[in-house]
């Protein structure tokens, strides 16, 4: 099932199921609860009964929402496809390189992105396969990595470049409010069981820039998992972007970063697609 | 007015004031409130009055917790005191070099600290001043910083040195679970306006391993609360830890990391002390 947090133009946030066919969402409301991941890990049939009679819209008349608004943790890994680490110039990482966006980055799958007025020249897009974590837990070996996941999405993991190269550990570059778009919706892991082989592509104003599979990464998802959980407890709700693959604006040349008015949109096969402009910052430093 | 978090004895976490000359702590309970932001932020005034026929214990006779037990973010420093610069003979950083703790290794301010069975070997303190924030804002300059803060405690960011060199950006050395001990309590503003100055201390096994002022950081706390900021939201609860002095384990020739049973205690002037035994881990990988 895809589910999506929208509002239907109330400016209350509610869950419903995606038909991407027929373009419709229709109400979750059944389940009781606004978490999409408690509502991703209750029982496909509960889920399934709850749309019996239940409303529904266009998709084109609601606002999709961040299906996760408030993960407590946002992890992402560096240098993770092998036509990225080539582009860069660097060597593969012999050990995950994990950092953490901020959980005050989350954005909306349509919501704007800005270009933030203190650092306006070097904003880039890395188009990314994100997982949900299901359930909270501690050193998951990657066979059993599957089983603590609640579904998948798309992230956008907006870079600063100048100021992600300020420190090594790249947090200043990383977490600009609203550098971190996720959706269209979850995608439970009934319905999708493993992220791997997915076609990715990432379109600036439709021109294509990032072509790749999730067949490419370094560190598999799993393998992910296993790594973060052998360190710390991965709770419901944290977001685990899994790396971005080649044609980044960085590694152009001349590099063409982001601008006033660009549209990027990432699509990922049997997930979805999330689409942001980039705006100017409203805000003078 | 320094605020505890503390279990009497009967499983639950409530808030109480502490007197240190009296060795008690009183409850708040007429705040009406657990949550350890949301009482440094009530009206001094008020805050005294709910002490008024309260109930009282020795501070031996019960267990103080986390003053924050999960923080929305857990931010740190690296490399910010001179002296501890020079020990690690590296360049002093231009640009304040921050990494996340995850939340979820914050501990308590006397609770054990698992040496992990993964990596046993290289296992060290960091001795820190802690800020917590008290009002979610964003681009505060470093002279309103003062104002957004709700008090102070003591940090010791635990770092796990060779799982820490395994990637430049640190994330998987930082945040082993309960690798974030924080207290004993939080000091509200009114009590303790500027941090700066203040002398800190690290003993392991009673014996001085770090001995600063916290006017020895490069980027002073006022700065970093403008850099972090600058670039994201921060929100009420956030742990900002400002870096540590020279004297660590890794520096020492040879270096002394930790051991099962070694006590690592931790004191900053007109702030407290935090006292944790490092233990071995009974997880078997």
């Amino acid at each position: 099932m895809k589910i999506a947090r929208f509002d239907a133009g109330d400016g209350n946030a509610q869950l419903g199921a995606v038909d991407v066919a027929a373009a419709t969402v229709t109400s979750l409301a059944a389940l009781g609860t606004d978490d999409v991941v408690t509502a991703a890990l209750t029982d496909p049939a509960e889920r399934t009964a709850a749309l019996d009679g239940a409303a529904s819209w266009a998709l084109d008349d609601v606002t999709l929402l961040a299906p996760v608004p408030d993960p407590p943790k946002f992890m992402a890994i560096g240098l993770n496809y092998r036509d990225h680490i080539e582009e860069t110039g660097r060597d593969a990482p012999k050990f995950p390189m994990f950092f953490n966006k901020q959980r005050t980055c989350v954005n909306d799958p349509t919501g704007d992105v800005v270009i933030p007025a203190e650092a306006p020249d070097r904003v880039d897009y890395e188009g990314e396969l994100g997982m949900v974590i299901g359930t909270r837990c501690r050193r998951v070996g990657r066979d059993d990595a599957p089983s603590v996941v609640a579904g998948y999405l798309v992230v956008n993991d907006v870079s600063v470049r100048d100021w992600q190269a300020k420190a090594q550990t790249m947090t200043l570059g990383k977490s600009w409010d609203g550098h971190g778009p996720t959706g269209p919706w979850l995608v439970t892991t009934d319905e999708l069981a493993d992220p791997h082989g997915l076609a990715m592509k990432t379109f600036v104003n439709d021109e294509l820039r990032q072509d790749t599979t999730t067949d490419l990464m370094v560190f598999d998802a799993w393998t992910q998992i296993e790594t973060l959980s052998t360190v710390f407890t991965l709770e419901p709700g944290d977001i685990i972007a899994t790396g971005t693959s080649s044609g980044v604006a960085l590694a152009m040349d001349p590099p063409a970063f982001l601008a006033p008015g660009d549209v990027v949109r990432i699509e990922i096969e049997n997930i979805g697609t999330i689409e942001n402009r980039f705006v100017a910052d409203s805000h003078q430093p």
